[in-house]
């Protein structure tokens, strides 16, 4: 099953150096969940490629512009661009009067519709549950309510080992029940045990997103053991007291939680606009934590 | 006297192919007014190497959001980028409100003032006039309220023949009796008549805006005889349909009214997301007015 994000934006605040404010793309088995929408966000789509249209849901961490100016901008393109099918936004509960007070004022009624689901920032709870992967909230430690997510896919069925099946002739009606797990009686009786007909699936992965955020270990729980952390890296920590004062988590402090939780892979992101120049926040990660790895717009990363 | 316009998005409602939103610099005298201020204007800026920091007035000329959507975010960052000066905002009413409830959800105060200057959707009229220009409204016909704007330069002081001046020994200080068009009497009575020593300063020249808007009489006369006209652009004129159901202009049409209004020049722009090339739009006009010309991004046209 396909599991991985694109990165669309990696900027913190304001857009610098090529780099765009925060939004990413997870496809989980072909369905799109849009995280963060900084302004540029369509522009970014459309730069690498995507399909803005198969966006089914939209998760918006928290109300600080270059998490959501881009997304309005997005909902208009859609309607213009003849969208029907419905969105399901999960956000704080004000976006919704942004949104509606802009839709308002341009007398724009969207011909599909939104379907909000409010974040409640004070607990961690799953908001969506489907057959390929649970939501969870992620309580973060920012100047305003901040909620990261995490996404657990679903574990798959089991997989036939059609060699083996073919050989003992067992017709293709039978192959669903052994994906769930059964053992088959065929109809003359003989009794074939799904152990020697299927493999187990992969373990299910798990991809954590945390921004913005104070390092804070009443969310460690949370994100313990995710395959792929996406944490917050805004400053170098030679800027420990900027990023206290601000709220926000530098490269060491990232690199440390990544290691606390056991993380198998850190990917780093939300870099202040003072870094022309990268290399340096990679480098003081990889001190602490070895798979560390930047969040490069336009890349895509395997969760 | 500096005044020219660069364009930083020339798409209409949505971004496609590179092109970005509308969005325009004008630069009267080294003071910059950015006209209207699409998605992404804030990234556009960066990317022609122009300095936010220098725009001391915003037009919005109405509120679809493919020409308001990056004002927030290019606000947001002047804010998070140290920005103490004032800032004028001429806008519809609305705008306020749309801007408030952003701030206050994200929870910023920002460290410099917003000017604003609400515009009468009904009624052409000056709203700034200072030693360089004046702006005038131009009363367009959109789907809804939407203004234009007329930039006229001030006249400049007469020039002075310095070889002249110096050849009759006429002191520095009365220089600028002479610039303001009066005869100077000299301490030994010698009357020198303003005529013999000055030129006078080139005609003020006259910029006008106009987008989004049906083609309609109406406005003519606040455009006529203007230097350049810039005009949207939607369609071809083949989807002429389309322009009158969605009160937008066909190339055509703004050649028609170009030549009309006796414009010198037409910068045609706001390009529907279906044209990938632009040459059969310019084609288009130019078989009604030679004078035109296509409004692309990162370039400045000189007034």
């Amino acid at each position: 099953m396909t599991f991985e994000v694109t990165i669309l934006g990696s900027s913190s605040a304001t857009p610098v150096y090529n780099r765009n404010p925060t939004a990413q793309l997870l496809n989980c088995n072909e369905k799109f969940y849009l995280i963060d929408c900084g302004e540029g966000t369509q522009q970014q789509l459309i730069k690498f490629g995507l399909k803005a249209s198969k966006i089914d849901f939209v998760l918006i961490s928290h109300l600080h512009g270059d998490h959501y100016f881009g997304l309005i901008g997005l909902l208009s393109s859609m309607h213009l661009n003849g969208r029907i099918k419905p969105i399901h936004i999960f956000a704080p509960e004000a976006l919704k009067e942004i949104l509606d007070i802009q839709f308002k004022h341009s007398d724009t009624k969207l011909r599909y519709e939104l379907i909000y689901h409010f974040i409640n920032p004070k607990k961690s709870e799953i908001i969506l549950e489907n057959s390929d992967v649970v939501i969870q909230t992620i309580i973060l430690n920012h100047r305003i309510p901040c909620t990261g997510f995490k996404f657990t896919e679903k574990k798959r069925l089991r997989k036939v080992v059609v060699e083996r099946l073919e050989a003992a002739g067992v017709p293709l009606e039978y192959y669903a029940m052994l994906k769930r797990g059964l053992d088959l009686t065929l109809p003359n009786g003989e009794v074939l045990l799904n152990v020697d007909y299927t493999t187990d699936s992969a373990t299910p992965k798990t991809y954590a997103y945390c921004s913005d955020t104070l390092m804070d270990e009443r969310y460690f729980n949370s994100i313990r053991n995710c395959d792929t952390l996406y944490h917050e890296a805004t400053f170098l920590h030679e800027m420990i007291d900027r990023a206290n004062e601000t709220h926000h988590t530098t490269a060491l402090q990232a690199a440390e939680i990544a290691s606390l939780v056991q993380a198998k892979k850190l990917l780093l992101g939300h870099f202040s606009s003072r870094y022309k120049t990268l290399g340096p926040i990679l480098d003081e990660a990889k001190t602490l934590f070895e798979a560390s790895e930047l969040a490069v717009e336009g890349h895509t990363y395997q969760i």
